[in-house]
This record gives structure tokens, sequence and C-alpha cells, in this order.
């Protein structure tokens, strides 16, 4: 499979130009000069007195590491090869006597166990020693994925920055060479890592690492990109993390971690590089469980991307036992920018869940006390809603037009959402009430974005219109608060070819009810809706702004909006509700 | 093309399990009970008198957006959706009348601006004033992607988490919700947002969310995959960037962000799901120069995963111009654990460059002066390195049993450096010299784990023999230290087919020396090198356990290891010179 290209500019210059981001982005790193693949603590003079921590590796596949884990409580510094290249000598070399010439008490070399990066920190050591420099050499070899390691031993993956952070504090406290080295040992004996890949990953310019069909998934493989232990089917989550930690624990191979029930752990689940947010979230969720379920007291949990393998699509997950002083460590303050901003409370033990607050009801689930207004309003509604149910196809055709052709469908949900609710239920006296128990209805059961619409400018009419106060000032007023809670929250107004089309012009000429003399009422309701008709029509010209419809070539549109065609439809039928009382 | 498999449990559940990981790897987490989506922050208490945030979005996709900003100094609650869904209205008002009951003095709302958002949280916020709660809601549009955007606005993508952070910082300081309104309105004003995308991604149990051929790019795409405004040709990291610059901070576009020379920003590279880390850091590079070059200030830039489309490859640039006042705020602490831990240094203007230190030229360039011990050791280099180019062919024969074929190529490059070093240099008296040059030597020249191995001998051994301690004594213990150094970095002892099988029992042999009278020193060496040759031979019993030979099968080699002929071979030759002197 031919590699995707790459998001760089050019192979050759990739690794530099990495290097050069990290360092740019970061005001805690520098890069040495002359020629090397250096990065220090821009904060140098910070070391005199202290053990210096140097690590490094082949770069461009391991990023973050070893670079951003540098600064204050980490690594004094890092050297970087090329990609996958061997670190080179003279780099490692500068690095030391770098950090020697800024006053540290001796530097320790964190190396991962590879050959080619042992025998060369190693070289660099000696050469040092030469110049009078106190340095050790940790080796960090924890990997779990052979049962019978060759005599090369084990290798150094994810877990390394683990290492990072304790000696990394450790050095911090001022903590001597020859006291970090053994508690370095100890806890490089107490961490396992294995990997899982669902996808190999290339170096630039180069054929991927390794042949990988889709639906097969390789356990076991090292960080450059080396083939694993035992490839298989994918399978769930939940089973590839079991099927991991189960390898890691067990005791029949020579490389796993010791783990019993009532170990305290911190644990890393790492991103190789491809993986998406949601499945590194699932898989630490699949992993937290795993250990508790064997007993084990999850500490700390890191969820990221710290030692990728390019774009690997794939995970690793590293854990650490700990007792209190390594996890006093591992909390430890630390300025180096790829370390995650981490809680220092215990992950297992912890109450995780926030009671939800009691909500009422929905409000059409009450019993309302029935009122002088509630026939009337019970005869409005039983028509809007047959009426509604009538034009079902009619508004349906309209949004063919410009939609996906379900307006009349959505409003006759609505209609019959209310239909089945009268039936049970009786209209409540206060006008207010009502509002508020339409307003549930349509959210829950019309739907979609026209439901939310009629349910905002029903809960925001519904405040001003009780009881004691229903006079038609009071509904101008509902109406008026209602179309400005639909036009600030939808983010569409007049001209925009939607609802407001009709009822803006309805509703400002509602407003003269707050003056009309109640001989005029009627009059002015049958102006109001004379507006909202002609509002509707007039949607016929104007181009979708808002709504689906504004996704639509503006030329197919040739009818009205159905959407404004429902509310002057509703205000009329309003109306005639009323004009009948009227005449009785 | 078919999605890759994902590594969740299943589709139906992964939004939940990825929410309860987050949650649970956490412990400033919390989850609401009761069928809600909403996470907290687990110390609501610390809320009272402050203005609560609580912002949300369709969860699955944009991880580790919004959760993963809950905390002290940034939001108070996320609410979460299905996969791409629309938010639940009884969950964001659940959200809010629980921030409210735990005593916050007001709840400001940060909205993406999508429609379905906008009304949800809209309606929600309707009903909770309607439940007596202070509550705002701040929309986020600052997307550049449409020359000309709709009516339905500019929309909200990773910039966002800045408008988080901001209001996050004022709401810990105190500041009320009506004064903390407008701050949050400039930054959005003031904010920029443009992606890339070099692949779709897929909603688990769905098909890609839209096409892209491999080596097309799409620019100006939104966090839910929709489509973006320009699709063309991949190009460099560097012209990808400015391209994205340009369109951002474009006059003629009326979504652009004003961006002059002298503004001071903050920078956000954000990782769309799985670009490599390698690509990340390129990325930020080309952004931070193509800023500087207009005259920009970058006062900070993070570079990570914060708003993600699940597993698409591409990368979102935002900026926002800041004054120092925002910047404060920017840099303000928090406990959210996927904000970074930034440091708060000027990116622009700061020195990045640490000078290397100055190092001693190599050795094999001094001058040296010759001493008694020179021409002896001349001749017996002379013989070592004709005799290793004559044995050439020998050791690849035998290397092509067991290795790559070159262990007598690696010798003959190591033998030619020595032959021509030898035709300008005197050898220096002190064989401690001699031993560092050819060290440097054999490092540079030889290559491969074997230079670094020989050279980490010579180094080792090089201190033991001066020109006032060169007796066979000294020799021995010089051999032994070599030898030892060896074992440690290369990680290999006698038996796993290496030359150590060679080297350490003509060293322990040697070490006689040390009690040998003076005339019993030749009878030592000549037992020393027969020691060799046998322990050489016998390497053809021996399978094989480090090195490059230990990944071929056992039965394969039938041969002795070449590296310990080599080894046998040299001492031989050093001895025959002895032998030739003596007989003078």
């Amino acid at each position: 499979m031919e590699p995707r290209q790459k998001l760089i500019n050019s192979a050759e210059v990739c690794v530099d130009e990495a290097l050069c981001g990290l360092v740019r982005a970061n005001g805690g790193l520098s890069r040495m000069w002359g020629g090397h693949r250096v990065l220090l603590r821009s904060d140098l003079n910070l070391l005199r007195g202290k053990v210096a921590l140097l690590s490094g590796g082949g770069s461009g596949t391991n990023e973050p590491a070893h670079g951003g884990f540098i600064g204050e409580g980490m690594l004094s510094a890092a050297v970087a090869g090329g990609v996958l290249l061997l670190l080179l000598l003279p780099s490692i070399l500068a690095a030391i006597l770098c950090l020697h010439k800024a006053g540290a008490q001796g530097v320790l070399l964190i190396v991962k166990n590879y050959t080619g990066d042992r025998l060369n920190f190693g070289l660099a050591a000696e050469q040092a020693r030469n110049h009078g420099v106190d340095v050790d050499m940790g080796i960090v070899a924890y990997d779990c994925g052979l049962n019978q390691p060759s005599k090369a031993g084990r290798r150094g993956l994810c877990g390394t920055i683990f290492i990072h952070k304790v000696a990394g504090a450790l050095a911090e406290e001022g903590c001597s060479l020859i006291q970090m080295f053994p508690s370095v040992c100890v806890c490089v004996c107490v961490t396992g890592t294995l990997g899982v890949s669902l996808s190999p990953c290339s170096v630039p310019g180069c054929l991927p690492s390794f042949d990988l069909p889709p639906g097969d998934m390789e356990i076991g493989l090292g960080i450059h990109g080396e083939p694993g232990i035992k490839r298989s089917k994918m399978a769930s989550a939940d089973e590839v993390v079991k099927t991991m930690i189960d390898h890691m624990t067990n005791n029949d191979s020579q490389s796993h971690l010791p783990l019993k029930s009532g170990n305290s752990v911190v644990v890393c689940v790492n991103n190789l590089g491809a993986l998406s947010c949601l499945e590194m979230a699932v898989v630490t969720r699949a992993t937290i469980i795993c250990l508790e379920s064997r007993g084990v007291v999850v500490a700390r949990v890191m969820s990221g991307s710290f030692m990728t393998s390019l774009e690997m699509v794939g995970v690793s997950l590293t854990v650490m036992t700990v007792d209190q002083e390594t996890l006093r460590l591992f909390d430890a303050k630390t300025s180096a920018p790829a370390w995650p901003n981490l809680s220092s409370v215990c992950v297992s033990g912890r109450s995780f869940i926030t009671e939800a607050p009691e909500m009422s009801p929905h409000p059409q689930d009450h019993t309302h006390k029935e009122g002088p207004l509630s026939p009337v309003m019970r005869k409005a509604l039983v028509k809007v809603c047959t009426t509604l149910l009538e034009k079902q196809e009619e508004l349906n055709a309209l949004d063919r037009a410009s939609g996906d052709g379900d307006c009349g469908n959505t409003h006759a949900q609505a209609a019959k959402a209310i239909q089945e609710w009268l039936q049970d239920h009786v209209v409540p006296g206060c006008p207010g009430r009502l509002l508020s128990v339409l307003a549930g209805l349509v959210q829950e059961k019309m739907g979609g974005s026209s439901g939310a619409l009629y349910s905002l400018f029903l809960t925001a009419a519904a405040g001003h219109v009780t009881e004691g106060q229903s006079n038609g000032a009071a509904w101008a007023t509902a109406m008026h608060a209602g179309t400005q809670a639909m036009k600030k929250y939808g983010g569409a107004d007049v001209g925009d070819r939607t609802m407001l089309d009709a009822l803006c012009p309805a509703v400002d000429e509602l407003m003269k009810l707050k003056t009309a003399p109640p001989g005029g009422q009627l009059a002015v309701l049958q102006n109001a809706v004379k507006k909202a008709s002609l509002g509707a029509e007039s949607t016929l010209d104007l181009t979708a702004m808002a709504g689906r419809a504004s996704y639509i070539a503006a030329e197919r549109v040739s009818l009205p909006d159905p959407g404004a065609v429902a509310v002057a439809t509703i205000m009329r039928t309003v109306m005639e509700t009323l004009e009948e009382e009227k005449k009785k």
C-alpha cells in the first residue's frame, strides 16, 4: 500500500524542521548550535549543583519524545537522530559536555535498550569520563512483548518517560547521581509496556515499515515499527486491552510485569500516532476497569500522545507499580511541555458521579385547573391541530422545493401530540401554563429545528400571559417576546425566508393591541393575520438565508417558505376560532 | 473507501464509554448521573459566588473538547451529544440547574455557532430563566472558511477553547456575568480559525463523511466533517500554511481575521486527529515563521490535539490577537486536563539557541611526540592492517552465513583508515594516546556496531597505558577495562557468539602479565593468543544471542563468528610482531 502523502516540506529536512517547531513553540526549550541535533532546557543555569538528565532516540518517529519531556523536573536535554537513525555520537558528547559546563553535578544518561543507542551513549559516556565528567547510564528495558527475550534484552518503549519523570523529580530535589541510580533501576524493573497496532507506519520518503491487512492487528511491536509478537484479527477494545494486560502480566513470560492484587500503579495509555481521541478514551476506560478487576489500585492515568510511531494507528499500555514515594515523585511539578496536566487524586476509589438536580416533571404531566379561558383555548387548539393535519401534504410539497420535504410531517407530529394530550388533560385556565405545556410537547414530539424554534417561542412567551393578565396587551407582549427569542437563538431575521417572515409583521401589528380599545381588538388580530399571510407569500421572492433552504441554489425556489405558510395558517385558525366565539 | 475498523466496543456505546474513560482518568472530572451526558468539575463547591461556564458539542467527534477543558480556570461543565448528534436539551438544562444549585452566580453558555446547538442551548437558557437562573449565551463564530458566510454565520471551531480559557480565567477572578460577556464577545471577534484536511473521517458505524482522493487536500472544512471551501492538490507544509494564513487574513473575505503587523497573537495548531507529531511540529514551525514574516508577534503557541474530528488527517490553525490583559488571562493557571503545559515566555523574540561546548579536535589530528615504543607499535599496526585486508573476503564469507556478509569489509575500512593515518602521522610514544587515536579512527571510519564496540574498547583501555606506565601489567589492565566496557554497553557476554568469545578468554590469560616475570611475558601473550583462537573456533557450536546473527535461525550457522575470528587474528598478528622484535 502506498503510504499517504505527508504534510512536510521534504523528507530530508523534516526532522530538523520538526525539532525547530518544538523548540520555537516552547519557551523552555533551546537548540544547540553547530550541526548538533540536541535540544536543551533554555534555563541551563538552574542545573548548577544538580544531576542533569540526558536521553534521546531516533527522531521524527517518536515525537513528542524526547524533546517534549525537557524541562524543570524532567530531562535537561535530549539528543535526536534522524528519522529512525542511530544517534550521533558527537551530539551526545556535546550534550553531556554542555550540561557539565552549565554546572551540573553529574549526568545521568537514560537510554532505551537498543544496541545502537547503548553503544553510542556508552561511547560518549566513556569519552566524557576522559573529560572529567561524572556520568552514568541507565538502560531502560521493560517491554513485555517477547516471552523469551533474546540476549539483546527487553526494549525500552513509552515507559521511558516514567523514568524521565521519577529521575527528573529526584534530580530537582538535589539527589546525587549515586543515590539516584538505584531508584531509576527499580523503576525500570517494575514497569511494563506493550503496544498494539492496527496499521503500519511509514518514514517520510519510505514504504510502510511492515504490512498489516485491514482488520488485522499486531501485538507487541516496537516503537521503531519493528513487527510484533502476535498477529490476530481485530477484536473489541475490551478484549484487546484484556489480551494485552494478560500478556503483560503472564508469569510464564520472562518479560512479564509482576503485578499483584493490592499493587498501586500509574498507567500510560499512549497513542502511537493516529488513533482517534474517541478510541483513546474507550481504551483508557477499558484499561482502568481491567486493572481494577484484578484488584490493582490505579493511582494515576495519563492518556495521550507521548511516544509515537509516526502515523501508526495503535496504542501502547505502560504500567508501573508505585509506592508512596514514587507516586510523590510522579506527581511533582514539571515544566516539560509534553507532560499532561494531571490531577493528583487517586483514580481508583474516588467518587466520580454527581447527582442530577431534581427537575420538575414535564409541565404537560401536571394536573391544571380550568378557568374561564379554557374552553376557547381548547377550541382554538383543536382547530389548529385539525388544520395542520389537513395541510400536511400541502406543506410537504412546498418543502420539497426548498428543503427535505417534511415540513408538513413535523407540523403533523406536533398536531397529533397536542391532540393526544387534549384527550386526557384539561386546558389550564392560565394561558402561560398552556404555552409551557405546548412548549414541552413540541420540543419533545415535533423534533428538529422547527420543534426547538416553536418551543423557544412558546417558552419565552409563557411568562407574559397569566390567569390574571391575559388581555390583548399581555398577549401582544408575549408574542413579541417569543419572536425575539426565536430571532436571538435561531440567528435569522425578516427577509431570510423563514417563519419569521410571517411572524414578525403579524407581531408588529399585534403590538397595536396595547393601545386598541376592547372593541377594536378583533380587527387588529384580523390585520395581523393578513400581514402574516402577505409575509408568507412574500417569501416566494426571497433567497433562503437561514435554515436548511439556505444550502439550496436560489433559482430552485419558486414557492413560498412552508414554515412561514404554517405560521400564517396557525394564526388564521386561531383568529377564526375567536371570530366564531364572538358570533355566539 | 471502507473506513478502518475502530478500536471500540460498539458504535452504540462508544460515546458513553469514551466519556467514562475521560472522567475516570481525570480526578477533576465527574459525570452526572441519571441518563444525562454531562461532565462536571468534581469540585463544584468551588463555584460558589463565581460565574459558571458551560459548553458542549456533539461528542465522540471532537474529543478532548469539551470535557477535557473542564477544570479550575476553564469550563465548569460540558454537555455531550451522541457522535455528531445535536445536544440533548434536558441534559443542558440539568447542567445549568446543577451549576446554579452549586452556588454559581450566573451561568455563561459558550455555544459554537451551529443552528442545533444555538437552539438547544437557547431553549435551555430560556427554561433555566424560568427557574430563576441568571444565564447568558455567548455564540462562538469565527471560522475563516467562507468568503461570504451565509446568514447562519461563521462556524465555531477550535478557537472555542481560547474563549473557554479567557472566560474561565475571568470567572475564577470573580468577574460577574455582565462584566464577562463583552470580553468574551471581543475575543470571538479577534479570533480566526481555518482547517485543512488530507483525508475524510468516519463516524463509528458509518461511511467516511466525504470523499477525498489520495494526494488531494481540502481547506476550510468544519469540525463535524462538513466539506470545505476549496480543494486542491497537496502541497508542501510551508505552502499549505501560507495558503491558510493568506485566506484567513484576506481583507476581501467577509470572514477574515483582521491581522496587522505589530499585532500580538496566540496560536493554536490543532491536530484534527491523525496527523503525526512529526508533521504537527513541521506545521507549527511553518506557522510561527509565516506569522513572524508578516510582522506579527507570536506570543504563545499551543500545538496538539484539542478539538479533533475523529481520525481525520489534518490540522487547523487558530489565531487570536491579544493585548496584555488577554494574554494574562490566557496564561492563568488551569486544572483542565487537556490544557497543555505552556511556558509563559513570548515565542517571538526570545533566544532559542545554546552554544555548543568547545570540543577538543579529533585526537588523530594532534601532532604527537614519538617515543621508544613508537617503532614497534607502528610495525604491529602495519601488520594488523595488512592482515585484515588479506582476510577481507574470508571474514565476509563467514559473515554471509550468519549476518549481512560485510564483516570483512568493515574491518578493511578500519584497516585502510589506519594505513592512511600512518602515512602522515607519527605514532605517539604514549600507548594510551595511540589507543585514543585508533578509537577515533574506527568510530568514524569503520561505522556500525563493530566500529562503536572497537571504539568503546579502545577508549576505555586508553587511560590505563601511558608513556610512564606501559609494562605488561598496565596493558593487561587496559585490555580488561576495554573488555568490560564492551560487555557493559554492548550487552553481550561470553557464549553469545560475538567477538567477546575470543577476547574474554584471551584477556583472562593476559591478566597473568601482572604477576609474570619479565622473561615470561611473551609466553603469556602466546597463551592468550591461543585462547583467543580456541574461543573463536568455539563459536561454531554457539547459537547467536546478540548482534545481528541473533535474528537468524540457529541451524543456519555452522561456521565460527567472524567478529571473534577477526579479534583472534588481530591478537595473533600483534604477537607475531612482538616475536619478530624479540628475535632481533
